[in-house]
């Protein structure tokens, strides 16, 4: 079976599943961070060498604040919470803004954590203008646009995951998605079940990879 | 009902669809030709203002010299064609590559047909690495990059539709398609019918945008 190397995750959903519970909108983040949890280990079970999870967008934090306050939090904890497994955290986001998290400071560098094995990117206050924006002060070529992207430690990605029924990529990482093949799961990411996984696994398996060849 | 301003085809399967009917290949893109116009004139009417035409890329110049000289006529034919018709034509790759047909280097700056109205994009020896490349030379800031990049005539698409069931953009207009809403096609295009568009449009009028918000 062919494996993707590097899998992208669009957890959306969190607020259309809280009002589906009677919950509030705000109330759904909390309900995403164990499924991140879940399916990082399916991945490392896997042998996937890296994961990169969608958290949160400068475009986001225009939401009222009682949201952005919530997904911050469940942003955090989900990056201290896989800080506790082997795995290699990058968090990568506009810092000079101040919706960058202080907390999250010191992942902003990659770091080893346990035994390491898998690369764990988390986008956090990323903008795709902000990714892009750094060539125009680039010595790059056709060649070598990636290595020249503020994005430039996450590598291309093979397989897009997204939950929340959307069909679409919402500014994730524009240049590593170039050739990437994107599954969709109808249901919200708190929703989380293994079966939705295989299935993008699975699915990933049948598709021709030509990198635009 | 919410009409896409712009929308991008991916007219993916001449291939496939070759093989299908017992041809060769190289066969098939002449069948791609007539879906093209056919598409055209149901966006038209319908008030569409801006359609984009994924036509060949560079990469795509490295299949064998009969699909080449396949793919690229059946561009020279399709731009030719649609110049017939009311419509305000640009097509935009890289000239300076032998690639580049020469027929079609008089549609590199943006001309009028007829009564004009909508605008008609042919990406034709594109390469989603040329595009961004000239970043590096632009004076932009975080707001401006789609004016900066080689494809800055060609506006934010809203929905890509892809014929031939590859679910993945291939390099196409990464910039501009950052937001926009994905529908596939199984169907391969030469085998177009008016009920996949239609279909792609009413899909289309059932997503919220929200433009990353």
């Amino acid at each position: 079976m062919r494996i993707p190397n590097h899998i992208g995750i669009i957890p959306d959903g969190n607020r259309r599943w809280a009002i589906t519970q009677g919950l509030k909108k705000n109330e759904g983040y909390n309900y995403g961070i164990n499924p991140g949890l879940h399916v990082f280990k399916l991945c490392k079970d896997l042998g996937i060498k890296e994961i990169t999870f969608y958290g949160f967008t400068t475009d986001n934090t225009k939401r009222p604040s009682i949201q952005k306050k919530a997904f911050i939090d469940a942003c955090i904890r989900s990056v201290e919470l896989i800080s506790k497994e082997d795995s290699e955290i990058l968090v990568l986001g506009n810092i000079s803004s101040k919706s960058f998290p202080k907390e999250l400071i010191k992942y902003t560098k990659r770091n080893i954590f346990g035994k390491g094995g898998i690369k764990v990117n988390f986008l956090i206050n990323y903008a795709w203008e902000w990714d892009l924006n750094k060539l125009k002060v680039a010595d790059c070529n056709l060649k070598n646009i990636l290595n020249n992207i503020e994005s430039n430690d996450i590598s291309r990605i093979d397989l897009i995951i997204r939950w929340g029924g959307r069909r679409r990529l919402s500014g994730f990482l524009p240049v590593q998605c170039v050739y990437s093949d994107f599954y969709i799961i109808d249901d919200f990411w708190p929703d989380f079940k293994k079966e939705h996984f295989n299935k993008a696994i699975e699915w990933y398996n049948e598709q021709d990879i030509t990198l635009g060849g």
